[in-house]
């Protein structure tokens, strides 16, 4: 497959047709666009085995892993199209006229309507779920906002399969071709010119700090700013309470090696950093997880420049004084095999160098070890923000511990109670998205339905004829959806 | 009553103890908030008319309309405060578990929860109802927020009461008294550093484009950027459809010459743009339009910062080529008093000069004449973002003109059939804030108890022992809120 880049001089003329198609698109019904995500998924199924080994031979990842994500890619397609259809995400709301009231009350119905054309960067690490066909373009597509992906230049094939996949759908369903749009880009001048691009309405990213901030950055200094939902990562802190760790550290050390080597260590949830109290439990944790560790063996990671930057950044943070090696799996090195890592400090040289909470992306954890709870609520104020926080917990050590507890949930976006934080379970009540720098807007995720709401703003219609309504707010309540009516829930004519 | 200022090194102590009391009060109930919006609509209801007074010596508004100001700032309280004990804000959503699925689907549950302690800027225009015991605030103490008011400087004295009253509630309910905090800045070292303060997590913001647009600059340029909703008011479009007019000019002319003066214009919902197709009834539509508008009497603008601007920016419109004076109502222009103006120009002008969708704030309008509902329709797109925009038209001829209305939805955060802009009523269903640069952030509103989510953001608990969930998420549901259990709204346990 030939990739064909496109121009920067192009932009305009495709945004200008995502525009056009955006007149069109938006007014389709939620049937029309449930309809083009299912197609969307049939289609993706259809490309076979073929779309498979394409991702395995552009990410790497193993076959078994990538079968589940297309599985995964699919299902979110699927569920958030009956999302889509079930129309809660409109949140249609209507407050009836009172006429004789002083000075008249109106009649004011309010629902949720796409932003505009949205422009989607896929992760590396996710090659269907969280790319192309994934969360952003799926949630963007609910809303009614026409999509532009750029193609995530570690698998471009891989990408472009599915861009073919989605374009067969648009074409199915009838709609225009610039409800979606996949560009590829040699550089950055393409890319640069989309995000600045007038009709580009709001941006969905997935991947790592730097690129996701150096995005928000240009959205906001932009003539009219646009909203970035960048998701960029997070070292998702794992806080071991004494009590839990004294009768269980074998257990949850088995538990975490699995978690930290899981796609060797190549997931925004990947726990890398670790919080205990010093203590014989500690040790034996940390023992049992390094020995752990040396049981799995290494893996390839994405791509080059992915193993190179875990390399670098795993001296780097092994640099820093204080830090300690408790395991390292001795493994080929060069090319794209990482190795494997825990280190260890104080709580106190954590504390004291800030730079130990940059993430290294891979199988790298480290465990800090405090002199006692007081020293672990000190580290947990010093972290930054999250995806994931977890407590491996009694409950009466946790209810015990309320200021821990709530330091820890203000920091992230999800709270795990004795479990891992990998495995993003896709459904309404998923939260991924975290206080800053986990992500750039933490009112928002980008796993479950709730996605939609990313890309779309409230419009109210005052005094409006029944006629001329949007179906949602029509008085019969056509879709009989939910709809607040004079503050109350209900599927009533109004 | 003295102003006292606060200087830039105190804000450090000051934002300390907002935080600190962030971490109390985030844990308070619905009730508890509820109880204390309510509290503060008593003490700003005992201030009695020396707040009245207070008010209209700082802001020459007519004693009639600070009356109605206060008792809808009241309203907002009040009804704020059922919306926060209602619960819908929170969100809440339960996907139960599904231990046989492989892998086991966790029990996850979701709700809103406070971004911490939120900076509010008031706006002069509305020395109550958007400031210091405003909207902003009001919504921010329902999320579970600490507020920062940095007084307006043009009513300090009727600031201050409003914030002596909110201090008064704050210690009837016995919170901490950093729940709420009044600042004086005599320059703007002391607000830059409250925008830049680590501890400040949100701001809201009415007022003008320039101040609103440095605000959210200044946000986003922090080592932690934060969520700024910024309303920045609007010209608020109003389009006359020939049918309509052709039946009506003489009744619309008179409805637009209150609106467009009413408050002196100082409204963010002032009609200032006017857009009709040019004919005999346009002609009498702007005739009799400028006689009602002569018939009302100039009163004072809100200071003189305002009386001058009003002064330089309706010259600098109408200094624009081919924009002539319809109507200039002579006044004693020096001083306080403006003179209200009705201008026209031709859509040809009007595509042509960008600037003169400029706000002139104040009683002033422009006509602007179509050749024909084609130019009608270029205009609509060229127009940017709006809080509001006015359709008057018939039904019939409304629904034979889809790509305008269209295009007018696009516009704007709320569309009007046959009404005026001002006059925006408090209800769940309202829409105050539209497509930049009407504000920062279309996805929300700073009118209506869903504002509440500005200042809020989802938190997931991953299999959270029931003992230790926050009340919203609990099995039982002892609140007896809605909620959505495995995609279902419902009251039941889960």
């Amino acid at each position: 497959m030939e990739i064909i880049y496109t121009k920067p001089e192009s932009v305009n003329s495709l945004m200008e047709a995502a525009w056009e198609a955006f007149a069109v698109y938006q007014q389709t019904s939620l049937q029309i666009r449930a309809a083009l995500m299912r197609e969307i998924a049939l289609q993706l199924e259809a490309l076979g085995d073929a779309w498979i080994h394409a991702a395995m031979e552009e990410t790497h990842l193993p076959e078994a892993r990538l079968r589940g994500e297309r599985a995964r890619t699919i299902f979110q397609l699927n569920s958030y199209a009956d999302a889509c259809e079930r129309g809660d995400w409109l949140e249609a709301c209507i407050d009836t006229a009172i006429p004789d009231k002083a000075p008249p009350k109106p009649d004011l119905r309010k629902m949720r309507v796409g932003l505009g054309p949205v422009l989607v960067f896929g992760a590396s690490n996710f090659p269907y779920a969280y790319s192309t066909a994934g969360g952003d373009t799926a949630t963007a597509l609910a809303a009614g906002c026409p999509v532009i992906v750029k193609a995530h230049p570690a698998h471009p094939k891989t990408s472009s399969m599915a861009a073919a996949a989605i374009a067969n759908a648009v074409s199915i369903m009838q709609l225009p071709a610039a409800v979606f749009t996949h560009v590829h880009d040699d550089g950055l001048a393409t890319t640069h010119a989309l995000i600045q691009h007038p009709y580009t309405k709001a941006i969905g990213f997935t991947g790592s700090y730097q690129g996701g901030k150096a995005i928000f950055d240009m959205a906001n200094q932009r003539k009219e700013p646009i909203p970035v939902f960048a998701e960029m990562g997070s070292i998702n802190p794992v806080f071991l309470f004494p009590e839990k760790l004294a009768t269980d550290a074998e257990a949850i050390a088995n538990l975490y090696a699995g978690s930290i080597t899981l796609g060797m260590g190549q997931f925004c949830t990947n726990p890398g950093l670790i919080i205990g109290i010093a203590s014989p439990a500690l040790n034996e944790f940390i023992q049992t997880l390094g020995k752990a560790i040396e049981q799995i063996a290494p893996a390839p990671m994405l791509h080059a420049g992915i193993a190179a930057n875990y390399k670098k950044n795993r001296l780097t943070a092994l640099g820093v004084t204080g830090v300690i090696i408790a395991t390292a799996v001795a493994s080929n090195a060069d090319g794209l095999l990482p190795i494997p890592t825990i280190a260890t400090t104080s709580a106190a040289n954590f504390l004291a160098q800030p730079q130990l909470q940059e993430e290294v992306f891979g199988p790298y954890s480290l465990v800090v070890q405090c002199a006692d709870m007081n020293e672990m609520l000190a580290v947990s104020k010093q972290i930054h923000g999250q995806l994931t926080a977890t407590c491996m917990a009694t409950e009466t050590e946790a209810a015990n511990s309320a200021e821990l507890i709530q330091q820890i949930q203000q920091l992230c976006g999800r709270i795990i109670f004795n479990g891992v934080p990998t495995g993003v379970e896709v459904c309404l009540s998923m939260q991924h998205g975290g206080p800053f720098p986990a992500s750039t807007d933490s009112r928002f995720g980008s796993v479950g339905a709730d996605g939609i709401k990313r890309f779309s703003r409230p419009i109210a219609y005052q005094n409006w004829p029944d006629t001329l309504l949007p179906d949602a707010l029509k008085r019969e309540n056509p879709l009989n959806i939910w709809r607040t009516v004079n503050d109350q829930l209900t599927k009533a004519p109004a």
